[in-house]
């Protein structure tokens, strides 16, 4: 008798369980068909991308996309839009970015080239300087200022193109382009040329956050990146001619912090709205391109989540929130402020969610999370395998929720297919044609689907 | 005693087995890295695509690939190149294709159109009917042939765009392309325009094989694709005037089969020469792009399988084949001559394995096994999962090795992601500027280690 309660009991709990995983793969499925029939993140980015631009941190494109972006949530009739104020950065390229390999008189070729965020202008006749071309600080340490000074540093270290995640490819040479400036200008260099951080061969320049540090205004030096082709051709120039001249005009300028915001919507939450997941991404972008996979994507994906809960009538019982971060790409103000915010007003963060790696074919997740933590996250992977989504690693989430790291807070990436990124990103063709529809769907619909679960189950 | 022996048995066991998967790890990782810094399948699909071009079977562009493909061949020193005769079908497209809507006297909107392959030309002066707009051949049966008489059929189905696997979708609309023509002139049409086989909107039509069957000569009906958005314009026209005109001109024409050829070539085996293992994609293409994906992308990648072992001093086993098969696209003709080939001369194929589903990153492979075979298979997953490519399923391998199916030999084809695929599939569009070189290359990668794999074990 006792075995015949205890089996009812067990067939009754596995009943229960198969009850909600059915549940559960209906409102998957439920939110993957709407996203790809009848999803608005495609059309939201044309917009973003098409009729605003490129939106760096304190131009008045970022302050037109913060207000299409409290318009379109407001559209959405979520329980709240509001905008968080913040100061940012606010550089700005200027009028013209020049460059030539002057290999004799009247013998140049010019050079794609573009001023890396940050840096400072060259003086306005331009600069007029030999090269040295270095791999890494090691080797232009160990040349030391006597072979240094007066001259342009080109640092020519190509992305290992072994590596199968581009990012971590990334992370091995951004160095160069962030810190090769404030090394070089300490023994003496006149500028830095700083290949791009691209894998492929083209013509694009790539530009992107340097600083520097803590050295003096007047030691400071102009930087530019040089395409990958410009950096082949002025590597092969230099084995032929290690004293050619390289010509170097840019009138990029820094100016004091300007106001700005993030954008902030929410749906409250039903049974515990003060437990709060948050997902978004970054709404500035740098401003050679229109910045449609860095991060537009992540935007239109985000707001998508939210979008896709009102359309399908989902009553989230926590409260989901849609943060369209400013400033992550020379900054992270927005960040910043979010996490202050967060912190300030005693709100209790369980989980976030960011997509800043372009709008992809999703391959997965990353996440910052305990032992028990991802053992939870886990036991949902097969919801994700007929998507081609699950694969969920342990490993750094995201720089715009980093902030919110505290321990206790789940953080988490969008992990989408890496192989193109660095073809676009921070260059002139990171542009609206170069995202597939469905790709940038998928993401969104992925970024939901987890998000639902996190919302059923908590942590 | 008894049991030291069957410890140290076992002990011994267990680390030759691991020291045999630090070996395959090992040469995987070499294989990847070989692929991604110094592959050459880039190159080469450069010049199949820009030197040679788009290569329909029976043409000289097919029959120039034929002689490069045996040539870069012959360079790898390879233990045997040859050529494989087989009679391919030739239809021609012709010199011009053009469709416009007509909806009053000096009224009229051009649309893109393109001949559907193996279809006849209109009368020269062309076609000028009404039109009649179905989803499937339920609904034009329906109407019967007293609504469908003297008209066009417009087949305007789209690819279901819920669907996850783009060729599940494929799978799901092609019918209309394929069989169209037969069905509609059964009913007294007198032309058929179909929707082209593509889930975006754009402006390229897609060709295609289609077929009449059994249909007498002079019931056959000109067939055309059009382009997603003429499609959708075509469609929005006719539910503003159902009375409308379309005019079709296209002068494709059917010449006698005529002679091509497979391109073949093997490394000995050094211990099982007469297990065969094969690797390939077809030769031939559509002509309206250069191939490059469809399966220009397929070919390079086999030919790079062998190229990485030679490179890397791997000496297989077992023999490894690649075959570049001519005529995939409108008969089949080479895979069906290769299977023929292997029977009369008894040869023992134990695993085939296809690349024909575009040049993009990988997620896996899908396998036509027993399950004690496909158990084998599923015990390699984890050297797939560091390139993100262990996605591993059963289920339909590829058209070429199709008639290699026997029972008892594993047939296996590619999978790469499958978004991006039917955006240039059969158009225009589909040419080199259309492929990244790192997902070519981590392709052949991955089938370069399924062989090496297969061919270490057998089956």
């Amino acid at each position: 008798m006792k075995n015949l309660v205890l089996l009812l009991f067990f067939v009754g709990l596995n009943t229960f369980a198969q009850a909600q995983e059915a549940i559960h793969k209906e409102k998957i499925q439920a939110i993957y068909q709407q996203a790809l029939t009848q999803g608005k993140a495609y059309r939201w980015l044309d917009h973003l991308s098409n009729n605003i631009g490129g939106r760096l941190s304190g131009s008045l494109n970022a302050e037109r996309a913060v207000q299409w972006g409290k318009d379109e949530l407001s559209n959405l009739s979520l329980d709240r839009v509001f905008l968080q104020p913040v100061m940012v950065p606010k550089w700005v390229r200027g009028t013209f970015e020049y460059a030539s390999i002057i290999t004799g008189p009247g013998r140049s070729m010019n050079v794609p080239v573009c001023s890396l965020g940050g840096s400072i202008a060259t003086p306005s006749a331009g600069l007029l300087a030999q090269v040295v071309e270095v791999k890494d600080f090691e080797e232009l340490e160990a040349l030391g200022a006597e072979k240094v000074k007066g001259k342009f540093v080109f640092y020519n270290r190509a992305m290992p193109a072994g590596l199968i995640n581009t990012f971590e490819a990334y992370s091995k040479s951004v160095d160069q382009r962030s810190r090769g400036a404030a090394v070089a200008a300490r023994l003496g260099a006149v500028g830095v040329i700083v290949r791009s951080m691209n894998l492929r061969l083209d013509n694009y320049p790539h530009t992107g956050a340097m600083n520097y540090g803590d050295l003096p205004n007047k030691l400071r030096i102009p930087a530019a990146a040089i395409s990958t082709n410009g950096a082949q051709l002025l590597s092969s120039m230099l084995s032929l001619n290690k004293n050619l001249d390289f010509y170097l005009k840019q009138d990029c300028k820094n100016f004091p912090d300007v106001p700005s915001h993030n954008v902030v919507g929410e749906i409250k939450g039903s049974e515990f709205p003060n437990q709060i997941i948050v997902v978004g991404g970054h709404l500035d972008s740098w401003d050679l391109g229109d910045g449609a996979h860095d991060d537009g994507a992540g935007i239109v994906q985000s707001m998508e989540v939210l979008r896709l809960f009102k359309t399908l009538n989902y009553k989230p019982k926590r409260t989901i929130r849609v943060v369209l971060y400013m400033n992550e790409e020379n900054g992270l103000r927005g960040g910043n402020a979010y996490a202050k915010f967060a912190k300030s007003n005693k709100e209790n963060h369980i989980f976030a969610l960011e997509s800043d790696a372009g709008g992809f074919s999703p391959r997965g997740f990353i996440f910052e999370a305990s032992k028990a933590q991802f053992n939870q996250i886990l036991s949902w992977k097969t919801y994700f395998e007929p998507y081609l989504a699950s694969n969920f690693q342990l490993g750094g989430s995201g720089a715009d929720i980093g902030p919110l790291r505290n321990g206790k807070t789940v953080l988490s990436g969008l992990r989408p297919d890496s192989q193109r990124y660095f073809d676009y990103h921070h260059a002139a063709n990171d542009i609206f044609d170069a995202i597939n529809k469905r790709e940038l769907e998928l993401g969104a619909a992925a970024m939901a689907s987890l998000v639902y679960l996190v919302d059923q189950y908590g942590f």
